[in-house]
């Protein structure tokens, strides 16, 4: 992969030529499945562009988004049972990135091929590798998400794309205690109650996590519109961070009347999966999905938390977004931490951590 | 504050590292006092990215920009009556940048602050000031401007914003040759009555006056629309450069009627207030006011004034940002003055002579 | 002419500071003459920012465009008898750029001149000349183009522009085959007709020349639509490239019915004159008109045939702009060449070729 000379302040030292701005050897979320229907879907990821479609097999397969012969982007091209069609002069390639056929010439020369990258659906989500070694083959298989296709949950998500660099996106997921200042509207509420919420972080290997509780508290917006709750509330959330993707698991039960820590608990679930992809190193795509259990109008309950929780990313974005320009405008003035900012700095050195050594 | 490397073709050699881009030790136009209400008001002055807002004693406060914590605009918040809160975390600051409150968090360290930036309101302006020495103190006070508290006139204006260097603004203003060309529809009108009027040029140390006759000319749209002429007009156009604001004095008796050399001279007046503060090196802001004193229908008269000002300076955005983009499309081709730039080039030098001296 | 250190990927090699990007001692093509009307035009051409106005007598004048006062377009100015007035102060030029009248000024110093460009109109085209010496004058006459002026055809075009090299529009117009793939709505048809069309390129000092015959094949839209065809038919495409412009003769008879390598050949015709102007390296004026033989209807199918000339050409701009976006965002990857490519690659040699080489 190119190495990138542009250097993020605040966010990760690219300065440092002998470092990729990304941890390589992940697999990333590239798209959810519904988003690949019989057109091809173009998008670039970790700086590369990639075209994904499904093969005559239904199979996911993405390649270089370059047709070798003048280089036009083939995902506007079409799709073939075979695999995709340039769309200037017919040349067709198979999911391997090899050409087929190029229309009117008899011969296909073994070099007429793109790069392939490795690509695997699992619980309706297409993951995809790039890998420090180009050659390799992944070291490992792509993440499980049973929740996806457990049958427990009604769920829906969408593919956002911000205009900030994709840690900036982890710091916000990883500190919910934003939601009493950015999302009144929606699943914030009283400021206090979230700056002042009981707070557990612990890392381990590759992973960080967090759980929060508010006991005896208000219920936001959200919470009310998708369940009969009777008075207070205990609400958890619990937060696990990958340097791929996030699963934060929200909810709450009538206060005092269950154990909020047993994993069994009733209530109201919000299951959130959040792939948090770069796109460069200062743009990302923010592929998401909610997961929610209610009781009864599933559908018309499921319309509500996804609308509630698209406003909501609508409103982080706008925050994550508007910091990043500030950034860019001030350079390297460093960041004063506070005790919101342990989980998300964990995280970081993470990140920091897995970020390749380039050869 | 940063140099810049940054050359503007035909205004300023900003390729001289040892020389900043604008004069620093005076005082600015920030924004009308009208403009400051209950909203924070973001705006970048001089390359700094300013937040200003009144306190709980109404008195007008400028901060950089910019939350100490994860670099949020400040002016994405809040105005309390303490002080701003940042609308991310909440962090709350006065009016001095220091940091007042950390939610959830029992101390507040003393780093936790932001730059302060030096303010004075006087006759509905604010002003600000960045000076050469970060540390010192405004060496003089913020000038008056009699005009808009004398209650001898009525008066109203805006804040615009040019794509253009700041300078190229003072060339307009100083230069009012071009109303015969430009402003045909305003306050235009014959075009060698414009070009021909008789003018005198003084400089005295950081200002240049420019005083300019048109006797017995035909009344323009905006005077006739304004103001009850019974024939052919003495006009005068006095001119005032300061390096941070100009003062123009024009308007018109009857003509033969009075002695249009007397300040205390009849007729239709229209005194315009024009502060040109740099936004960066090469964009402006161009924050003005215009009174004026009808004899009836005030208000009627008064919003005809500012609508037609408005849109006499609607036209000189379009001539300067186009003269600013060819600028920059043909490089350092030099300029060939004429006789109507005896008191820009002046202007241009009093500039030149205060960009201070970095250390 | 300014060198360029821009490097095209896959286009030209301007990386090399001893060429200029563009041949240089050619006639180019600057406008239609019905764009020239009474006012001034400005247009950027080889990277000069040039204004076209017409002069007392009604000659096609390009001078250089910037007032030599202050910088302004002169095609933001006006046209008057003796020539283009300046918009700001109203310096007035004539067609050499020699300057007649400063206002309010008596004296006109002879240094008060903007450059001119020589132009010749010939044949309802405007063509213009840089040159690799700039003082010296054009080596020969622009081209003719007898179509225009004949009488035998009806005609019309358009000033189209794009977001890429000039020389990803030789590429187009030079390799129809694309027809197939990108053009199913107006003048494609069945992609295996188009790829496997009988094709033979021969190249001759700086022009090359492509004939393809599709004999038996079915008629595309544009084609029924303009003309009364009884079925099949036997189609032909004659494409003459030039180092400034194209000319494209294509047409068809009905299947058998005369020898379709008669110049006098009846049937359905559509010749189109195709100038590609360089604006800069990475953008492109694409001039081009349409010239046709009803037997009938002839207003009405002339307006289908621009209409359905105008709609392909749109086509191929989402076409060659997406490939230039793409080629930027690989770099340097190399093209591979495939049967199509014979004649577009002998154009690239030739305009190699007379990239003056720059003292």
């Amino acid at each position: 992969m190119r190495k990138s000379t542009m250097h993020i302040p605040g966010v990760s030292d690219t300065t440092d030529e002998t470092r990729t701005p990304f941890p390589l050897d992940q697999w990333y979320v590239a798209a959810l499945s519904k988003e690949l229907t019989d057109k091809p879907l173009g998008r670039t990821l970790l700086c590369n562009k990639v075209v994904m479609f499904r093969d005559g097999q239904g199979d996911a397969c993405a390649l270089e988004d370059r047709c070798c012969h003048r280089a036009l982007p083939l995902s506007s091209g079409t799709v073939e049972a075979c695999g995709i069609r340039c769309g200037y002069h017919g040349m067709l390639y198979n999911g391997q990135g090899q050409c087929l056929e190029i229309p009117g010439q008899d011969i296909v020369p073994p070099r007429a091929k793109v790069k392939k990258y490795y690509v695997q659906e699992k619980d309706s989500i297409i993951w995809i590798w790039f890998g420090s070694d180009e050659a390799a083959e992944p070291s490992h298989s792509a993440p499980d998400y049973a929740i996806h296709s457990s049958g427990d949950y009604i769920w829906d998500g969408a593919a956002y794309y911000y205009e900030a660099p994709y840690q900036l996106i982890h710091d916000n997921l990883l500190d919910l205690s934003h939601l009493g200042y950015v999302h009144l509207q929606t699943i914030g509420g009283d400021a206090k109650t979230h700056m002042n919420a009981e707070m557990n972080v612990t890392a381990e290997a590759d992973s960080v996590r967090v759980v929060r509780h508010m006991p005896n508290s208000t219920p936001p917006p959200t919470y009310t519109a998708a369940y009969p709750f009777s008075g207070l509330i205990d609400r958890w959330q619990e937060i696990e961070f990958h340097p791929n993707h996030l699963r934060i698991w929200t909810g709450a039960v009538d206060a005092g009347s269950e154990e909020v820590n047993d994993p069994a608990r009733g209530g109201f679930h919000m299951r959130g999966f959040h792939g948090v992809t770069p796109e460069t190193e200062s743009t990302a795509h923010y592929i998401w999905t909610i997961a929610t259990n209610p009781e009864s109008n599933h559908e018309e309950v499921l319309k509500k938390v996804v609308a509630q929780t698209a406003l909501t990313f609508d409103e982080d974005k706008v925050v994550i977004e508007s910091q990043y320009a500030n950034m860019l405008s001030f350079g390297e003035t460093p960041f004063i931490s506070i005790h919101v900012d342990a989980a998300p700095n964990r995280a970081r050195r993470i990140i920091d951590r897995l970020r390749t050594t380039a050869e």
